[in-house]
């Protein structure tokens, strides 16, 4: 299925059913269009990276998804929006012989926004008209779905828009927060685990994606993890210990990137005037010392545990001990790759013909972020980036 | 200066001195706006290859021009409309430190174009204060530069929009032009010309460009050259005699092109249910098989003449020649390289800094084209431009 | 230590002693040209890829190893042979400035063959020397670790020869062996292991790197492990279904290798007047296919066991029942990611001083292959390759 | 015909007739063998850069071009020496379906050069029956391009040695040659040349290209051409006089070149030890500053000349006024770009085929080198490079 074949459009499989269909459908496609608003035309046109899409792209791939995989199928006497936009907003390249090539999302100034957004009010009607006629079980499992795809969108539009903005040189806040504030000193505690063999991945009765199951035993040695988030000032340590200057800390692979990127700190970090500013959905800011430092990736996370003579947790020592600490906002970096649990099986229909497909090269994060929508994470939810990429909000909690 | 130092910036230097410089000022800065009204927000933003420029650029870059040549040094308590503006429109990178990195442009959704058009009034309204007030002589050749600067962006403007919309999938027209006319068959003659010493190069009151001088002489065998630019129809032949697919015909530089670019035929030709059709600024259209054949670069036409046995002509050939067959409705390649003619020497302040620096590797084109500003080129003026470049209006006239 | 710093360089580090140093140390530097005495000069030289190296190289660097590691800091009075051999043959590039850029190798037409057989001698008398004379048990330490580095080099010798032959148009042999034998057919069986808490890692007395410590519990679900490996018939099979033409048993990185490289089977194999044939060490031969597939990459292993609805084993799986079926003629892919063991910890000294950098984006290959140096391998043994590369002697076996 | 189409294989055509053709035959081919006796055999396989073709290449491919044009076609009962060394040493790669990619050249450890002296012995000896036997006169016209092809690859031989040695961190020399002598003060003096029409081109009975052809009068202004070539001592004011540094002097491409390149000074010059040296075939020596600076590409030709208030001469300049100056040196750079002189026709032959291929984007070189075959060069001669090439021996003469 199309959707899932994209490095920045989400990933997963449904597997169980939710309730509040039509009521969710219609706060989360009307939160897409929320996150947006702020924004001036210019602002959805843009990709400064192939791993950022423009604005206008998520508006339309996510509305096509259910046009797609809902009404065309579905919907019987359904009239397609526009032939052209399968093309244009069609993440999945591998069976779709003509298609947008990925990096020339940024170059499409057509279809205008105020296009898009006719299509979406166009799909939402048509989806609330296929909702009270018609709606089977086995679609209500593809509502679902769109759901969740379009909130691992949100998330993706807000990173990107992050992007877009904070690597624009006039620095333009994505909205003025006068009453930002800052973050009060914590002390992280160690929380100890005792060994032992215990049981990870998801259980219950709500929604989860195939990759959190099968539910299985691990065993653990006895470990210790952190309460609390690295900060701004502990990271600003291991700059000024020349933390990008010395190879010692950094995978081979991680010092390569430092190379080429002439990388010394975190994403959106600036020195401007001998002060440490970084760019904030607020604009170019003072650094705010106790908050978590954010906008680093695989490599740079593992290198100042290792300099902090600690490492990160594995995704089942978070797993075990995520009730005994505060998480949400951020992704932490776990040091597992992204593997199948044991038992992991493929589904033979669409949706799970291609689940295996990125679990290869790319490295869990567990948690949420402040941008993640509402319900979408729990402790059981896998997240994954390739070991390079800073553009997501993620964190570092320490283990020993 | 600054100006001259971008390959899709013009490139030249004012010799001579106009009139009437405040009525020409308000009409050229006002057809520069008119050339984008058609466009929604969305085409003002994008640079979908290195060679084109997004529109919002142009409108920032040639407003710019003004403000940092004549304003900022000339105009006595002028207050700079952005301090940020001079960083993002500046083309000229080899002296100054901090700049956009060209490619990037496409990705700047800020200034947005409501700012742009505001700083276009701020700059024309202090333009109009200033040359009420204190212009001199020497300002008034900056002033005339600033023109010829902008009617050469709107030239570039117009081929960077053609291929922004010729190059999306939707295919939009710039306007509708619901009367197009097909052109009518015509039968090119050969103009015969004797062998002798004659002279090239700029003579005369009006402005020049310091690449048309010195005037001077050469000697020219006799040669014949064709009435008419060479057609759709006739370049068609060319290409069903397997024009792109057979070595013989083409530098090996050109062969290396159609390799690595996959080149069939003209840029804008898709060959659409069995049928040639090209992408013109009235949309897609069926190819007007009179019309000359256009957006071809150098080894294109290069090849062609070679083809038909016949060559291109010498820049010279075609001066000497010009007031016996019309042009002006595409620029015209020659076999000329774009080089110093004798004498040619570089005055000693700004504007004369960096005149032969284009002078490598590029080929004269002769001629005007149907998106030149009206009165910008004349039978001396040397336009110039890298040898596989299709995005201009370019076409073929033979020589024997 | 610099000796680690190199992505085809062996990356460990002695934690144990061994016996009988001077007369290993003799057969193993013996066998080093024992390798290389079929070659001409001119196959000493070539680098046909980044990740091969020239013969000549790692004669020298082997070499290089003992001088720099053991004669320069222990041996009083010893002579460096040549002070540029230093720049030569160092593939220690963070810490040294001057240096060799690694795809330079096949660039440097000396030293010479001849030079640097003499530089080995010269070594090799002078390590005999110290031996006799002064070696403590550190340094013992240090002379093991160059053994063990010889013996992985002496791997990589025999893989980079076999690419260098086989890629070469005339597929000269490496030797002609005119009785190979034909790999008679066997039925692979399931292996059925129990679930339970199992311990992996290094026991013993003997020598171990130190990513096979510490020693530690891990759980296993029931599992089954297949007794042969994937043979060339099975994999034939494989292709013959469209392997490589259907995206469904690809990781997404995967199929992008396919499209880049054009890949469609094995490294080595070649569709010769309509039969299958292989580049050997015996020169092209028809395949024989009841051998082991080999020279897959992770990504090909991957697909083929999806494609066979089957997996690969885990490192743990693979450790847990190695002992239940015949392993040594190829390194087998599993599905672990190369990352650390629960209790790894890194040396304070210089040798433990980059353990961790390449445990990021590799893959845990087990087992041995027929050219690595005998006793070198062991179950324990972590051998890992980046997932795109194919040319060392790599195979398949299925669990489920 | 294919030895015309490879930028590093000559690229001409016989248009004349010559004598002696045995003697010449046997004096030319033993000439190549000559330059390449003090190699050992490593020199003859590495492939520094694209432009650099291994020794080993040379040696096979000029002898290959006998073998394929007169041999085969010609000599009845002809016996291939070895039917894949038409792919391995075949430059000609538009028509040719499989064929060695350049950049592999350096990657082909086989055949071994041994092969190569025994391929080279086998045509001498087929070339000769064949002479004695039955050649005719069309044959003599591909036996005199056979030896021309063969003289301009003993040049590109001794500048690929050069570069092969001169990029090796030992630096050996070629020969070593202690009475080298240092090159005497000399002063230019500017030679004048009256304005008026000329005759260009070559006249006369011997052997000439066709891009010689036709002879044609051209107009020049009066002009003055320095009498000596610029030195070493000459240059190096330019280069501490920021030559390098500042951009106004040279073309927009050249000042990318220096920034690509980080280039800093001529091919070869070393800052050593606070003293300029350069690799001669002598080995690495103190620059001799009084002697003519060499191995500059165009880029700093041009910028040299711009820098010291001066100019290049055109061709045409050269050719009239070389009666009057030294030259045979250096090859020296003219401002003129290779194109076709007046009344420059293709013959219909395979021969003619491609004879404009090269006329793009190059520039024209007179004169001849140290490392030219003797009686190759003439006054009309006409040699062309790309801009960015330094390689090549070439060299500065100032016009105003």
């Amino acid at each position: 299925m199309s959707y899932l074949n994209n490095d920045t459009c989400p990933k997963y499989r449904i597997s169980k059913f939710q309730d509040n269909l039509l009521e969710r459908f219609q706060t989360i496609r009307s939160r897409t269009e929320t996150v947006c608003k702020p924004l001036p035309i210019e602002d959805y046109v843009v990709q400064p990276q192939d791993f950022v899409s423009p604005p206008k792209w998520h508006l339309g791939h996510t509305t096509w998804f259910f046009e797609t995989m809902i009404l065309l199928p579905y919907f019987k006497g359904y009239k397609v929006f526009n032939a052209n936009y399968n093309y244009i907003f069609n993440s999945y390249y591998e069976t779709v012989g003509v298609r947008v090539i990925r990096t020339d999302r940024g170059n499409l100034s057509r279809p205008s926004v105020e296009d898009i957004y006719l299509y979406r009010k166009y799909i939402n009607e048509a989806m609330l008209q296929f909702f009270q006629k018609e709606m089977s079980k086995d679609v209500s499992v593809l509502f679902e779905l769109g759901l969740q795809h379009e909130q691992q969108h949100q998330e993706l539009l807000m990173t990107d828009i992050k992007y877009i903005l904070g690597n624009n040189p006039l620095f333009p806040p994505y909205i003025e927060n006068k009453n930002s504030e800052i973050a009060p000193a914590k002390t992280s505690k160690w929380i100890s685990v005792k060994e032992g063999v215990y049981e990870i991945g998801f259980k219950g009765d709500g929604f989860c994606f195939d990759n959190e199951l099968n539910r299985h035993k691990v065993y653990l040695s006895a470990y210790q993890i952190a309460s609390e988030l690295v900060t701004n000032q502990e990271y600003l340590a291991f700059i000024n210990d020349g933390g990008y200057e010395k190879f010692r800390n950094w995978h081979a692979e991680g010092w390569d990137w430092i190379q080429n990127q002439k990388a010394k700190a975190p994403m959106y970090w600036y020195f401007i005037e001998k002060e440490w500013h970084n760019y904030t959905l607020n604009g170019l800011q003072p650094i705010d010392w106790n908050a978590p430092v954010t906008h680093i990736n695989f490599y740079e996370a593992f290198a100042f545990a290792s300099w902090a003579k600690k490492r990160l947790p594995t995704e089942a020592e978070w797993e075990v001990a995520n009730d005994q600490f505060n998480w949400g906002k951020r992704w932490e970096w776990t040091q597992s790759a992204y593997l199948p649990y044991p038992g992991f099986t493929t589904a033979d229909d669409a949706t799970g013909e291609y689940n295996g497909k990125f679990m290869v090269n790319q490295m869990v994060l567990r948690g949420a972020s402040v941008v993640t929508a509402e319900h979408h994470s729990r402790p059981t939810y896998r997240n994954f980036f390739q070991t390079n990429l800073q553009w997501q909000f993620t964190g570092i909690r320490l283990a020993q």
